[in-house]
């Protein structure tokens, strides 16, 4: 905890916390992070993309790894947990095993990726896709809003953008595990300090706009309108239908624009955002296909148009059977009740499932409250994921 | 027609119809229309507002004066009927009376009114107000967007805004009857040319806040959601519902804003404006209140709040009984059938119904569209205003 807040000090700005990839900021909160790696018995480095890397190495030479971490940048004006967290968590359970001279059949990683946010490139993932091997080079000649290339700042920061390439992990991959605060409130209505991840939701946006006629609000009697906010309105509630109908989806409209936008001026076009997410990928096609359906219906039965603009499509990707049977396993050994869950929201373990399979264990956090200065855990679910970390990597040795 | 145009070009900005309370291009339309009501044979005077008032006199002195009339000023990219064709249409029936060399046992003032719209300064009915005696003072300390002094506005048109009581008409009124264009598509629907109005609706508007609990749209299951959007979308409906079942009502949401407003995150807050309005005072406030109550209803269910502010009240102004069958037998007279409406946009009849019995006739206009260069009327229906126009002096004289 006094880590996390420790990390929470390390900002771009006095009173919020704000730490962009490759920044001042940054530096300092990875100077702290090796020093932490060092103390636990890892060797560490900095790769060429800025990811801080700390390796506890195997009983013998040549095993495997299995990759332990989460992210230490953040939104702006963000809470002290969402990243720093999983690392400081990772880091104490490598410290564990130091404490009592324990090498396992296996290396344990720690990666603190640079960048999951995409607060300062609007590219997330850019920490975890360098050593996945889906770094995109054309990303290299992003700006941020000071005009700076990220090539530059990842030069100035001391990586060398031109051997990106050659963070990629090309070893043998036992797996990559990472601890999260869940971000959603279902740990705490369930009265768990964790829970199993079995999948990272897939997400699909859209956005729809219904285009029916503007009209005088005093004017025009209630049966000749084609009123395109009262169709928004309609969709809005049948999203919210189809996905409480669904228990494997969410859908959320969290936009909507009404043109003019008037209060004397019956709406004659209504732009909406919609995401609907799932963690299965064809309950998310079937899902979304639904909803896109009933935009169709409720414009043709209100003699209004709609048009449909699909923004991003992210499949879900699956955790590991193995790994989400050995944390299950870690869980119920630490004495609690099993509670899978899926992630609604996107994290690093997405790039590392391309070279490696992918477990996450969530900690309870206060509200579900996240992206937040409000993001708060305990003392004690933090003990807790500690200690489900350490059983899973017992268990793991076993194996 | 041609006069409407004539009136179209006299505007402060070169591609659109924008004529302020006293510009120059109110004052070069006033001078048209002067020169019109002198061929007409009228007396023509402006008074301190900077109302334009034409006088056609009775058969003999100290006769009661029945009031004809609209306004002149127009709101920004106007169309070119809202308002000039009551004006254009109550001189061309004087200049019938003057063609037949006839008089009246009454006198016929047409009034040019310089301010309904209220786009310099906020402040609608200006020139109605001066005539009918509730001008207030306070507004002359009014700025326009330039800093200019409502008063000094006055001052420079020529008029004197520390005597703008005097533009009170204190004689005896038979009644102010106003032309106007519909602004609404009820008589186009019903394929008549004119209809007589039968009241001014009332007209209330309300902020109505939804207050939930912003979350994650990835994390926060359905079950656990307080989404004020969804709530404010139930609401759009609830209000559709309610004045679509109530015939003398309407009721429209035009505006609506969800907080924080991103694609990826539940509404904490959602604001809306609600515009209720009906002809008759006790139905609007039924409506209303009922409107609200499904507010609280539609919150305590999703166990959210609801805040709602009262922005306006105007209560429904009823046109006179005797103005309404008058009106109406001249529209029979000229071989129409009846279509009594109720006019859902305010009017200059609202003020002058303090001094006089207020009458209206609405002209079709094309797809109902008002406020907007489409404004569109025909030659044909133009004529029939005027003729029923005429038919109803001829009434009133015999009464």
């Amino acid at each position: 905890m006094r880590r996390c807040d420790e990390l929470a000090s390390c900002s771009e700005e006095a009173e919020i916390i704000v730490r962009p990839f490759a920044s001042d900021a940054m530096r300092h909160a990875q100077s702290l992070a090796a020093e932490w790696m060092e103390l636990a018995g890892m060797s560490v480095r900095r790769d060429n993309v800025g990811n801080l890397r700390g390796r506890y190495e195997a009983q013998s030479a040549g095993a495997p790894t299995l990759f332990l971490g989460s992210h230490l940048d953040s939104v702006r004006d963000a809470g002290r947990y969402d990243g720093p967290l999983g690392v400081v968590v990772a880091i104490a359970a490598v410290q564990h095993l130091r404490d009592a001279s324990r090498r396992l059949p296996f290396a344990v990683e720690v990666l603190a990726f640079a960048d999951e946010e995409g607060l300062r490139y609007g590219s997330t993932y850019l920490g975890s896709r360098a050593v996945a091997g889906s770094f995109d080079r054309r990303d290299l000649e992003r700006l941020d809003a000071d005009g700076i290339l990220m090539r530059h700042a990842i030069r100035d920061f001391g990586g060398d953008p031109d051997r990106v390439a050659d963070d990629v992990f090309t070893g043998e991959a036992l797996g990559y595990v990472e601890v999260h605060i869940e971000q959603g409130p279902v740990l705490e209505a369930r009265g768990l300090p964790v829970g199993v991840v079995v999948g990272i939701a897939g997400q699909n946006r859209y956005t729809v706009a219904f285009t029916g006629q503007a009209g005088h609000a005093g004017t025009v009697p209630m049966s000749l309108r084609r009123d395109a906010l009262a169709a928004a309105a309609e969709f809005v509630l049948a999203v919210e239908a189809e996905a409480r109908a669904e228990p494997e989806v969410v859908a959320t409209v969290g936009k909507i624009l009404a043109h003019p936008g008037a209060t004397n001026v019956i709406a004659g076009r209504a732009v909406l955002a919609l995401d609907v997410r799932s963690g299965d990928r064809a309950t998310l096609l079937v899902a979304s296909r639904r909803m896109l359906n009933l935009a169709e219906e409720i414009a043709t039965g209100r003699k209004l148009t709609v048009q449909v603009t699909t923004d991003s499509r992210n499949e879900a990707v699956a955790c590991d059977d193995g790994l989400v049977r050995l944390i299950s396993r870690a869980i119920e050994a630490a004495g609690y009740t099993l509670a899978p869950l899926t992630s609604g929201a996107g994290h690093d373990g997405v790039e590392m499932s391309r070279i490696a399979p992918i477990g996450m264990l969530f900690v309870r956090c206060k509200g579900g409250i996240s992206h937040n200065p409000a993001e708060s855990v305990t003392v004690e679910d933090v003990g807790v994921a500690i200690d489900v970390l350490n059983r899973f990597l017992e268990l793991r040795a076993k194996k």
